[in-house]
């Protein structure tokens, strides 16, 4: 999509999927640099966060201790307002101005985990995830997908620095499991718009193949 | 309704709707003490907040600082997100166990602020709030109507012992008038739920309309 007033061409917008542990972030700054020495302007960001807004939401929903139960439409709806935020003042501005933005987690994420793994109506999400989004939908999306099990294998020695699992690394493992079910269901039913990634191998390997689909992309 | 498993009766959900300075903490209060007097047990609460979680959302919303703009639906997100949390942890359980809830404030003012005043769509409000609400509505709603420039008037004698206005009360005189039209319209569309009082006189004339109406629909 062009950018009608200064004839700039729009940035792409480009999202990584997948569990924790699987290199998103490492993935993410593996290709911020790739596209920095081709000359494309880009920035990196994630989800839920990227401004200092959406972050002070984000920590209501991470931090949150369980004296009281977040119901799950509740939590939906916070991850929602954070990307609304989001959106509409970090990630637009700069596809309309020509930069590229690439994005750890997005609406697809709301859908595996709100949704496939929680049990929350998926048009309610989808509905959700428009309006919070202003229509905005990933030009491209790599999800990187990774067993439970070598994902939590690669987390807890994580966390072991941390000191600490989050809420959502707490759940247990067949929540895990239907959330990977949910992400390649997507992807069946987007193969255009999502690649599917074994991140199971090297960091190296999994990058050769982002930067080849994202070479045919161009 | 009857909640079927205790055979008791479910309590009323009474809401109050209006601009600041019409009043409605008052009445709230003076609503509570008439139903304990007729051995109706309710309690009180109010939105946004109503739970420690929804509490720290409204504080979101409420205490943004402006050096980031907070876009429109992020705002409405975090509404509902505070409303869903209300709803699902406060005031359904206790409707359930026979308690009536009286409510500063619910789903009638987000169309009213959001909707009406902000131009955001009503059908995608009216989905929200259903979505938030789990579907529950007010079995009763008093809208206590006074114009803006009376609500401005108490509220800065309210404000100038408080030292401040929040970014609502800041909002300019135009905006109040649409939201006091967009009341008025959903009490026109709604007469058997909605019930206008005029605001502008003395507390106990309000209450004195409020209790004659509670009696009837008791």
């Amino acid at each position: 999509m062009n950018s009608e007033k200064s004839g700039k061409k729009r940035g792409f917008f480009i999202t990584f999927e997948g569990p924790e542990g699987a290199g998103k972030s490492t993935q993410v700054a593996m290709l911020l640099d790739f596209l920095k020495k081709n000359n494309r302007p880009a920035v990196t960001t994630r989800e839920p966060g990227g401004t200092a807004l959406a972050e002070k939401i984000r920590e209501v929903v991470k931090g949150h201790d369980g004296n009281e139960k977040m119901h799950d439409r509740t939590e939906l709806l916070l991850m929602e307002a954070a990307r609304s935020q989001h959106v509409q003042e970090f990630i637009l501005p700069r596809l309309e101005s020509g930069v590229s933005v690439i994005c750890d987690r997005f609406s697809d994420s709301t859908i595996a985990y709100q949704g496939g793994a929680r049990g929350l109506d998926k048009d309610d999400i989808l509905f959700l995830n428009r309006f919070a989004a202003v229509g905005l939908v990933p030009d491209l999306t790599f999800l990187l997908d990774l067993s439970p099990e070598d994902g939590f294998a690669r987390t807890r020695k994580r966390s072991e620095t941390a000191g600490q699992f989050d809420r959502f690394e707490a759940e247990k493992i067949d929540f895990h499991r239907t959330v990977r079910r949910s992400f390649l269901e997507l992807a069946e039913a987007e193969p255009e718009r999502i690649k599917v990634i074994d991140a199971a191998r090297d960091q190296r390997s999994v990058h050769e193949d982002i930067v080849r689909i994202i070479n045919e992309f161009i």
